[in-house]
Formats: structure tokens, sequence, C-alpha cells
């Protein structure tokens, strides 16, 4: 047959950008379970349609808009600026795969940033001010930070070293998650007058996990697919490193709260992979398999603390977000200036890569923190952003979709109650068809 | 090394194809659960039983039979007659991958049009017919349309295009859950007299939205999979299409529903998504970016309007299937038609394809109508499809299984009853060892 | 471009192998949720855990110790010594992809085998001796027995043919639980003074299935990619056998439980079609469609026969491990004695093949029950590896990780009672964030 090297090339590559880019999208799943497992039953129903809604206004946004101020023609180092809809030339980013597989995969970035923020907002935020801000978020603040260090941006220029987001993703989310509670507000009965904290319990264990384990097995290709080739072996150690950092992540946070709380809490398991994933999310590339253990046990220790921190200054985060996300992906982007094989301090290569990582991380984390506390400010003041107490006392599902997320699920006999009669008492008069067909 | 190019392409393709086989296989995890989270607990065991029962019955059927009959060498265009249980010779195929990969992929298709009928016969419908069905379903009536329009049958000879199966295998899974539900009648308590109609509520929406994602996730494979090859990289254009289009059919399903009942239906938002995958099922390969746009738009509207009109004609599908994959899958065929590159009517085509989707689309849907009606009124008359009004409002758990999807989750001070004496209400005698071990 | 066919080859194994393993390790998740579906919802989140805990413990033991010990420098066929920590040279492998692929991929075998046996441990075994374990048993065992077959060790150079571990992985699980299962002893309640059984009922058999869907969909990684080349198109046949024994060993179970206790009971089932996958884990590359067929058919049987043989002598296994992993992994190992095309008895092979398999998966097996009866009996002696009856009673979840699995889930009008005033009857003081952010 008449096939040449080249052609082959392309098609290993694509094929290897289009899976990796399916196992990021399907994070969009472990977002949602994740965070509907830490959260009350009453609200879990909302927060798992705000995660779709990411997939869904998030994703077009990033065809309209999003894709375009991030690798349209540079304008200035700041922001791209063509490209829109997916029209005109892309020509300027050499890439070896097709445009559309390229597209899909950092398509699945931009809404995983949106996921990120919604968690932290979970259990008090409305509904359509957050589709507001998923289409901002897909469209302009994520792009914006990503044209920075990825798109021809000021801080790629620079050498930044992002090879899959600790920074561009994790830190311009988690610091987005803040500002976003710092404006929203915390729950109802969280904090009391004399500044103690109630326990808000995780209502679904089983869901955290799942959404835990779904993320986990996403990374294999957010982190490997951000090489954008199958034929660079390079993927291997990506892979491998970022596993480890999972795992020691893991096992730390494990550790940290047996010795903090006298058991090991499976909140902290779940949140220290995550964290170790987070941290090495920058690095996974350029270090050494013994530093990702380091960069996941440092992460580990970091978010059972941050934990503590951001609820000690009543930063109410019901699903650990800013820790995860916001601390340690700022924690891996320092860590690539630590260390990198190239560059890095520990390595021989002097403070410079770590002066400019600190910039870097410290430029779109600043930036995303300002552009979602805008426009959460101004969402507030106009539309307004939270559900009323008696609202939120009832619960966001009844209220902002007219159904909650479990019906009938007391165990009797049969192992439900009747549901026709116990139907009656809360489906609302204006949703006669309402999830059950 | 000694490899040449031919086979590192059949390699490249082997792998695509397996991969994504797998990934259509795992969308029946996304049926059984989008299905059980829609209905009420007390069914929706039964439910996820019927659709392993499609991974196990199902696909041996359509190793010993549906293959035969779908690829097997056509008489008369009208079925294969070669090859049972993978015997024989498949030259004619003139496959660039193994026939054992090729088969593979297509079995997972066939599962999944007999999974689209377990969920509009839910809830009331007896576990050993859906058995005798299964099989006839992915032995029969799937291979009989497949072979038709893909199998060197009299549609493709006519031109139809249907790249991965909006008319072979949604319109035909959906058309026969109508039949199916016409023949068995709708559910206890779901119609009053005076033709009202009862909303029986979704008992885990959580569980629902799991098969969604999962849907979504598995479409990565299921389109562009279809291409069968790693090589062709027009499998970045498909996979692209996918899913802009259940994006666009996700957001309108928010959409109407916001407009039409004053909140966003979760119910809606999840069948909007599952409409736009299904609509662009025929034409992903064909269409333009902003085609798939409008082609899941539309989707995302029809699916909120069939669903209602079906409830007002008092067809019970507790799911929405005839409306995500019947109405959808039509309109998918025929938007070919509209939006095709080469041939549609919107790009100076004229008025041929159009024509011959049309025709196609009603042939299979037609066939799957009639020999779906055919199976489950024989079936009635003689075994009986439909489990006794009191069966009915015990729940099929119990009386086809033995036990109930759930046990002891009531919340006590431990998050559960004792379930020692819980258990000795209700575990039947006849099954010692039933589920817990 | 200059890329030749040796690195376009390189591209394609290494991406075939690193997607597979990111199948295999999403196994971890369908065994946790295999494993807390079949329990009661009081110790459903401390089996997960446990799972978790082989994810992050073991595979760090695997990284430290174990890949050195099954594929280090053989040391008279019993043991491999070099390559801690993944320093030294592996060129006795002789791989055609990367060294951390390789591990990636053999990672999460290991933590599979120890995930086999958390589940027969389950609803009475304390954590902190399951850490332990879990260490030794991705660090140790497991890949001692690993070397014997596949590591340059007696067994591999005997000729035993174990293509992806149903002796390796699963008989040595299998065997390894009922070692564990025997030093334990039966959860309290489970067998009357007059040997009686109760039924402790499966808490939720929706997580249940959704384990079950995953690790059918992990096996298409974990027996195909075992192949670590994608240009092997054996790889076809592999996931075909693969496929085809897991529906006929699921069919199986339906219908030996359907003819035993007059209903189809769904855990029979599940655990009918993973024991088919079980089952043709070593053969599937070696046999036909047909020989796959009867592998699984008697794999569906034998697991529903061994589950009550297993319960008769009181081994008390709450998700059926050993009848899974330990017969059926057997009886695997075995039929390769029978059905190989190549030395197969029933293909003219004569007795020697079938000896020999005997002989291999009867040492790995003596090995697995030898090495774990014996950790758990120094455990037992020294820290305990039993909670007491109390704690038992209350449920491992509270006592071990001081909250529940569930909470809230009570279904009132809206679907949950009040958190806040719940949440006071039962979160410990010393956890004061646990789980709940």
């Amino acid at each position: 047959m008449g096939i040449n090297a080249a052609e082959l090339a392309a098609g290993i590559n694509t094929v290897w950008v289009l899976l990796c880019a399916a196992l990021v999208f399907f994070m969009e799943a472990g977002f949602a379970f994740l965070e509907a497992g830490f959260i009350r039953a009453k609200n879990s129903m909302n927060i798992v349609m705000k995660v779709f809604t990411d997939c869904t206004v998030g994703m077009l946004s990033y065809w309209a808009l999003g894709f375009a101020v991030m690798y349209g023609l540079d304008r200035a180092g700041l922001f791209g600026g063509s490209g829109f809809f997916l029209n005109g030339s892309f020509a300027h980013l050499h890439l070896g795969i097709p445009l559309y597989a390229y597209w899909l995969f950092q398509a699945a970035f931009a809404v995983a940033m949106a996921s990120i923020v919604s968690g932290a907002v979970a259990e008090r935020m409305k509904f359509a001010p957050y589709l507001v801000f998923t289409a901002l978020a897909a469209g302009l603040i994520y792009p914006l930070a990503g044209h920075w260090v990825w798109g021809g941006g000021w801080l790629g220029k620079l050498g930044m070293l992002d090879f899959a987001g600790s920074a561009v993703v994790h830190a311009v989310g988690g610091w987005s998650a803040l500002a976003a509670v710092l404006v929203l507000g915390a729950r109802e009965g969280k904090y009391n007058r004399d500044g103690s904290v109630n326990v808000l319990p995780a209502h679904n264990m089983h869901l955290a996990f799942l959404g835990t384990f779904i993320l986990w097995f996403g990374w294999f290709g957010f982190n490997p697919g951000s090489s954008l080739s199958g034929l660079d072996l390079n993927i291997a150690r990506i892979a491998l490193t970022t596993n480890l950092a999972a795992a020691t992540g893991g096992t730390m946070g494990m550790l940290c709260t047996k010795l903090k709380y006298g058991k090991v809490d499976p909140s902290m398991a779940m949140n220290g992979a995550l964290a170790g994933l987070v941290a090495i999310t920058a690095g996974c590339a350029y270090v050494s398999p013994p530093a990702a253990v380091i960069t996941g046990a440092v992460a580990g220790v970091l978010v059972v603390l941050a934990v503590g921190f951001f609820d000690r200054i009543h930063a109410d985060d019901p699903v650990g977000a800013i820790a995860v996300h916001g601390v340690n992906g700022t924690w891996g982007a320092l860590a690539v200036g630590l260390f990198a094989e190239k560059g890095g301090l520990f390595y021989g290569g002097g403070w410079h890569l770590l002066g400019v990582q600190a910039l870097g991380v410290l430029s779109v984390s600043l930036l995303a923190f300002a552009a979602t506390g805008g426009i959460f400010y101004v969402l507030k003041k106009t539309v307004g952003i939270r559900v009323s107490a008696h609202e939120e006392l009832e619960g966001l599902d009844i209220n902002e979709h007219g159904i909650p997320a479990y019906a009938g699920l007391v165990a009797g006999p049969l192992g439900e109650i009747d549901v026709e009669e116990f139907s009656d008492s809360y489906v609302p008069e204006v949703l006669p068809r309402a999830a059950g067909r």
C-alpha cells in the first residue's frame, strides 16, 4: 500500500490525542460526582447540573470564543484575536494533528477549569448566574491564562514550563474558586457566631470515590495526552510520574489525618491523591520518578493544611477545591523550578526557572482571581448570585429544578415506599413531567 | 526492524478499533444506569439486569446468528446468509483490520440497539420474554437493518449515508421501543381515567447522570471508531461534530424546559444531549461543525416536544427512549440529506440524497416497528410479557430477582439500620444466598 | 519527515500499552464498587478505602520493591533481585516499549491482586493491618508468583502458559483470600450455631453492577494489553475470546440460579461474567472463540457451585472473591492445557502442557495461600486483624473513619432530612472536618 511514514505518524498522533481527549472529557463526570458526594443530598443534583452545563454551554463558548482568544494570532503577547467559531487559519500553531483533534483536547481542559469552581460555590449559588460564569470562564478567563503560557503569550516567551496545566488549569480554577467564595459568602449554618465550624456532612461517599477514581483514570489522558504525540516516548515517563504523585499524595493524606485526627479520613485520602495529580501536572514531563514522589508527598500534606486554613478564614469551600487546585496547582508550578531535570534549582539550574515559574503562576492566579471576582461581583449586584435562605434550607434541587436527587429510597420491606403516594407530596405542578417519564 | 508500512497501518487501525469497541461496550453501563435512575427504585435492578442480559445473551446471539445475517454473503440485497458462529470467509468485506476486531465493534452496536428498547418497557415487562427479545433483536432485527444499509443490502446500494447509525442503531431501537410499548401497555398508575398523567418520579438522578456521562464518553468510540481506521484523519472532524451536537442538544434541552416549565429540567438536559448525539451519528463524518450545531439544536427541541407528544398519546416510555432514539435517529438520518457537504440539499446537492435518506430511515424504522411489534405480540399471546398488577406494585426487583436494589439505606445515627434484623423481614427462603454472601 | 519504521512501531506499542494500563487501573474502581455494593452500607466505605489503599500504598510498594522482585535479574529461578525503585538496568527484559510504560501496566496488575483479597475480608478486618498486607501483597507475594511465570522464573522455563494471569493474578488473589478468611474468621451473625447460614444482604446492587461493568470494560485492557504490542494483530482474537467468555459466564450464572432458586440472581449474573473473564485470562491468546465459550460456560457453573461450597465450609467471603478468582483462575490455567491450539490436550498436544499448567497453578496458589496465611497469622498475633464485635455491629465506617458512607438519605418531602440537626447526632468530635467541608 502507498501509505508513507508521515501519514502513519499523523494517524498515530491523532488516535492518541482523540482517545486522550475522551478521557479528559470523562473527567467532567469525575468532578460532578466528587462534588455531589461531598455535599448534602438536597443540593447534590444542582451541582451535577452545573458541571453538565460546563460540558454544554461552556463547550460552546470555547468553540465560539475561547479557542480564538487562546490560540488565535497573538496580540501583544496578551491574547489571541483570530479564529472565532474555528474559522480562519491556525497554521501558526504548526500542528502535527488535525486542528479539530487539537480543539477537542483543549476544549476538555477549558470546561475542567470551570468545573473546579462549581464545587467551591456548591449548596448556595443560583443556577442562572453560574451559567453566565461558565460561559465566561471557558470563553475568556481560562483562554487568557492559556494564551499567556501556551498560546504564544508573554509567559511562554519567558520560558515558563507548565506541561499540562498545574498553573493554567488548576491554579486558575482554584484561585477563581477562592474569589467566587469570598464574594458569595459561606453556607447557612456553616460557621457559628463564635467563629466555630459546623460539619455539613458528605451525603454519599461512594459518589465521591467514584468521582475520584474517574478523575485519576482521566488524568492518564490529561497529562500524557498533552504531548500531542504518540511518537514522543516521553509519554511513558509522564504517565508514570503522574501515577506515582497520585499514589504518594493519597498516602500522605491518609497518614496526616491519622496523625491529626486519630482516624484515616476518606475525604483527605481522595483530596490527597487529587492534590498529587494537580501538583505533578506541570512537571510530569520534566521530572524523575523520585521527584514526582516528593512533589506528590508535599501536595498530600499541603492539602490537609490548606483545607484547615481556608476553614479558619471562613472561606467556605464544600469540596476543598481551593486547597486541591489552587494551592497545589501553585505548588506544582513552583516544583518544576526545583525538580526539572533541565533548569531546576536542585539540578544545578540555578534560580532563573524557579523565578519564571513563580512569576508565571502568580500572574495567571491574579488574573483568575481578579476576573472571577469581578464577574461574581457584577452578577451579585445585578441578577444576584445566591439563593434565598429559605431555598438554601429546602435545598437547591427542589427550588432550582423541581425534583430531588433521590426519591423513594426509604428501605421498607420491599426496599422502598409506595412512590405513587409519596410522589404526590412533592412533585410541583409546574413540572408535570420533570424527571420521571 | 523489518516491519513495513502495511503492517504498521494494520496495527494502528486495529488498536483504534479495539479501543473504540471497548468504549462502545462501556455504553451498556450508560444505558443501564440512565434507565435505572429515571425509574422507581423497586424496579431499578430489573432494568439493569435486562441491559446486562443484552451484554450476555444478546452478545452470544450476535456471535451465533446476527453477524452472519448482517455481514454474510448478500442474498438479494435483503440479508446475509453465511458465516454463522464466525465460521467461513468474510473476504467480501475487504477489511483492513482483523475480522475479530471488526466483529467486536459491531457486536457492541448490536447490543446497544436492544438496550434502547429495555428502557421503554421498564417497570412492567417480565424478565424471561425480554431475554427472548434481546436474542432476536441482536440476532435478527438489528442485523437485517444493518445489512440493508451497511452489509451490502439494497439501501446501501441506493447510496444511503448513515455513518455510525442514526437510522441503523437509533431509529431501529427507538421505533422498536414504540412498538413494544404499544403492545405492552402503560404502567399501573401512569395515566388516569380522565387521561391526565401522573409523574412516577426518577428515583436516583445521580445514577441517570452517570449513565449520561458514560454514554457521551462512549460516543467518542461509537462515532469516530466507525471509520474503522485510525489513519483516516477525518476521525478528528467526527469527534468534533459529535461533541458539538451533544453540547448544543443539552443546551437546548435546558433552555426549552426553562421556557416551558420555568425551571431547568435535569432529565431534559440529559435527554437533550443524548438526542444531539443520536442525531449527529449519521452525519458526523459528512457535515461541518456549524451544521452539527444546528443538528444538535433541533434535536434538543425535538426531544422535549416528542416526550410530551408520546405521553399525550399514552405511549408510556419511562426513560424517553422513543423521543431520544426514534425521533432523533430519524431526524439525524434526514439531516444528512440537508447538511452533507457532498449531496446535501443546502450544499447544492438537490433533493436526491434527502429522498434516499427518507426512504432509508423509513424502511428500517418500519422493519423494526413491525418485527418488534410482531415478536411482542406473539410473546404476549404465549408466555405473556407483563408482570401481574400486584407484582408491579411490589416491584419487579423483589418478584423477579428476590432482592431489592437497595437494602438498609435508612439513615439512622450510624447511617443505616440493623441489617440482620431487617433482612429477616424480606429475604425469600427460595434464595438463601441471593445477593449478599 | 525523517521518522522510521522502528520509531513508528515503538509509538504504536507505547500508545497501546499506556491506554490499556489506564483501563486496568480503572478496574480498581470496579473492584471497589463491586465489593462495596455486595456488603452492608455500614462497612461499605471502609472497603472502598481498602481498595483505594491498594492504589496508593500498594502502588508505591510495587515501585520500591515489587517490580524488582518480579522483573529484576533472576536469582535461581525464584525471584528477581535488582532494580529497586526502578533503578538499574532492565535490558534483560528486551522490551519493545519504554520501561516506564511496562512498569505502569504491571503495577495496575499488582494492585488488582491485592484488591481481590480486600473483598473477601470485608466487614470485619481492621484498616491498619490491611495496609500492611497490601504493601506485602504488591511488594512480595504477587511479584514472586509473577517472577516464577513471567519474570524468568522456573515455571516460565517449564513452558507454563498464562497469557494475562488467570493463575498469576487471579488464582493468587483468590487463594490468598481463602487463607485470609480462614485466619480472620466469619462475620458476626453470618453462621448460626446449628450451622445454618444467614444472608447479610447486599446494600446497593447498582454499585455492584457499576463495578461489574467497569471490570468488564477494563478487561479489554487487561487481556489484549498483555500483548505489549499493538502490532500483534492477535489482540483482536484476545479481545474477542475475552468478551465471549464473559458473555457465556454471565449467561450460565443466570441460568444456574434460575434452575437452582427459581429466580435469576443478579449477583450470580455478575459473578458468572466475572468468572468467565477470570477463566479466559490465561488462554485468551491461545484458544478459539468456541473454546472461549466453553471456558466461560464452565466458569459460570463453577462459580455458582463454589459460592455454595465455601459457605458450607463456613469460609465467609462476602463478595464471592474466592469462587470467582481462586476457583476460576485455577480452572482458566488448566483450560489452557485443554484448549490451547498449540499443545492443548483436545488439539492433539497430549498431556504435557496440561501437566505443566496444573503444576504451575498449584505452585503459585500454594505460595499465595501460605504467604498470605502466614502474614495474616503474624498480624493476628501481634497488632490484631479484627475489629471488636461492638465495632462490627456499629460498622467499620464509623469506627475506622468517623463517618458513614451515606448521610441524610432518608426521603422526606424534600428527599432528605435536615442534615444540620441530623449531623449533630453522630459526627465524632475527633473529626471536626472529616468528609463534609
